[in-house]
């Protein structure tokens, strides 16, 4: 047996967009930057894959650059951003249930010299706009937002926090974090009125070592590195063809069909949930406000990693939240003002749309028998 | 016809590399980071890889790390490792003919306080162990030279310059951007006693979008960015497994027939080296410490492009020089002294184990009757 649902820390390739990676690596294998044929039709490829992903976002294709995944894109986002608009100000305010990917370089930018901030979560794992709007002051020069929580599915409303972070600043840089919604849910920066917007290829069936960025025109953003000028500057370096072509492909595949991907999310959370109801002591940690690609729930008496191992041996992949922590306590679920024991015996279930009723089935099967003999072995 | 000459630009991926980057997107697709089994398959398919190339460069796996691409490589050794050494001094050598993403960090570092001196380029391409020792002092913390030069194939000789550098400064860093030689010539960092050395996927038959970096034992490096601590550090974000693996696939199978290609490349070089003896006025300019597969030449009265696009047009790729610089006047051509209509007319053919005697001979039938037929429009 072997049931994947940890699609939020990765998911399987798309067979089309390794079709389409593949061609870029044997076929259309030249680089962009050269002045002959190969390298004409492999900047065409590139440039197609850019208008393709920025159709998704509502964009123009000039506002995307390609990264190197998520990580480096909300590095550059906040890095860059904070730094390229040091002038008009020191103070840079982000949330206490960002990824791990946010919160380091806001440290790095805490260590030199700005004033960071870090937003409350409510119970719920999101954040209000009125706590932006309290935070942000006319010094703020960056306020970065996570769309879709990674460990419990929260989802921000973007569209409110914006407003109200820009009622107290209208010049602050708003940037948000949609690794985990891309695809999924609407992504629209213009209607939300930010100024960034990070994207990742390996959570949407696309491969890893590709992402992009949306940087709304005229926002000046300081490169993490320095080379040719690839990517407006922001990426440096012969371009990753074969993982654009194949995050625009895969992008693609997963958009079209949101709707119905959507619905069927919804029927395998709402059979885990059933399922769940009839483990005596089972909570939910997602919230009332979360994508039902992601449930979060505790055991309460069994160690995360405990089950993790059992479902494992039953062929079964789950997490216990984000994959980049390995194992360490969620800062998320604590931010939410969760029972340290509920923290320490979460489970993170992620879909994706190849998961079937009966895998939940045979998860829900061996969540209640593990509850059983676990429960034995601590007696 | 569709003859590629312009293997220094990009490769097309080998077989047995694109097969092992779909084994990783579709099959051993796990995040590395997570803790069930996907997870784990995903980490020791990265950990074999990393030993593969660490093996290639006489080195340990701990001294790997993967990044994406020889543009972050280079940057990382040289910002990361000036920003690091700060302490120690304020002064940075280099070469007047690095590749753009050695010279562009310079130069960022020069922006913010930094002192740097390009070290000259002889009549042959090569920098020598002399002007190394004079231009290194007790206050240089970094000193960056190429192994092959990207245009001419001009290779280095790395371990005089090194040695000769430690006698003026033996704590300097040494960065040696390997983008060019890796897979064909020895790369020996811990012979050469350097620190650092940059090596690239896609000049060697992998995918773009993946790179490493050797970095020694106990030598610090500032990070780009920052987020979960992958690779060390040095590239935090989720591993580019697919890349990685095929980079090791890919190198592997190059370096283990290194021989038969070196002969190859010889050989074919060789035949272009007749033909161009037949064209009245060709002139080599690759020197004689040149690297076999790069043959660097100008074709005095015709424009680089004009022949580039002549050549297009008879189905057959080359290039003027760096594909980065998108056709750009060469640096490297220059600082050795060329004289300038040399300079506008170098065309750069660069080999790989697939170009055949056949195609050699293609090309210099066109490159003959190109300066023909060019010539008589000039007139």
């Amino acid at each position: 047996m072997d049931i994947y649902l940890d699609n939020s820390a990765t998911t399987r390739v798309s067979p089309a967009a390794a079709q389409r990676a593949l061609e870029l690596m044997q076929q259309e294998y030249g680089n962009p930057s050269s002045l002959h044929h190969r390298g004409f039709a492999a900047e065409q490829a590139l440039d197609a894959a850019r208008r393709e992903l920025a159709g998704i976002l509502g964009a123009k294709k000039e506002e995307v650059y390609f990264t190197s995944g998520g990580s480096q894109g909300n590095n550059l986002a906040i890095l860059g951003g904070a730094m390229a608009a040091r002038r008009r100000g020191d103070r840079v305010v982000t949330t206490a249930i960002e990824h791990e990917s946010v919160l380091a370089p806001v440290k790095h930018l805490s260590e030199n010299g700005f004033q960071t901030t870090l937003l409350p979560s409510t119970a719920e794992g999101i954040v209000t706009p009125e706590a932006a709007e309290a935070a942000v002051d006319e010094k703020t020069v960056l306020l970065s937002v996570m769309l879709v929580n990674s460990e419990t599915g929260a989802v921000n409303d973007i569209l409110s926090i914006a407003r109200a972070a820009r009622r107290k600043n209208p010049s602050v840089l708003i940037h948000c974090d949609c690794v985990q919604g891309f695809g999924k849910l609407l992504v629209r920066p213009q209607s939300w009125d930010v100024d960034m917007v990070t994207v990742s290829g390996h959570k949407v069936h696309a491969p890893k070592g590709i992402g992009a960025i949306w940087v709304k025109k005229g926002v000046r953003v300081r490169p993490l590195w320095y080379g040719s000028g690839q990517e407006g500057g922001l990426h440096p370096g012969t371009e990753n063809t074969p993982g654009a072509c194949a995050f625009a492909t895969a992008a693609r595949e997963l958009w079209e069909k949101r709707d119905e991907n959507m619905a069927h999310y919804q029927a395998l959370r709402d059979r885990l949930l059933c399922g769940l109801e009839k483990i005596p002591g089972a909570c939910i940690n997602s919230g009332r406000y979360s994508a039902p690609y992601i449930v979060n729930f505790s055991l309460p008496g069994i160690r995360s990693e405990v089950m993790i191992h059992y479902l494992e041996q039953q062929g079964i992949s789950v997490s216990s939240g984000s994959a980049c922590s390995k194992g360490a306590k969620s800062h998320v679920l604590t931010a939410m003002g969760l029972d340290p024991r509920r923290v320490d015996s979460a489970i993170r279930v992620s879909f994706c749309r190849d998961n079937t009723a009966e895998e939940v089935d045979t998860l829900c099967h061996w969540l209640a028998q593990g509850c059983g003999q676990l429960a034995k072995v601590r007696r």
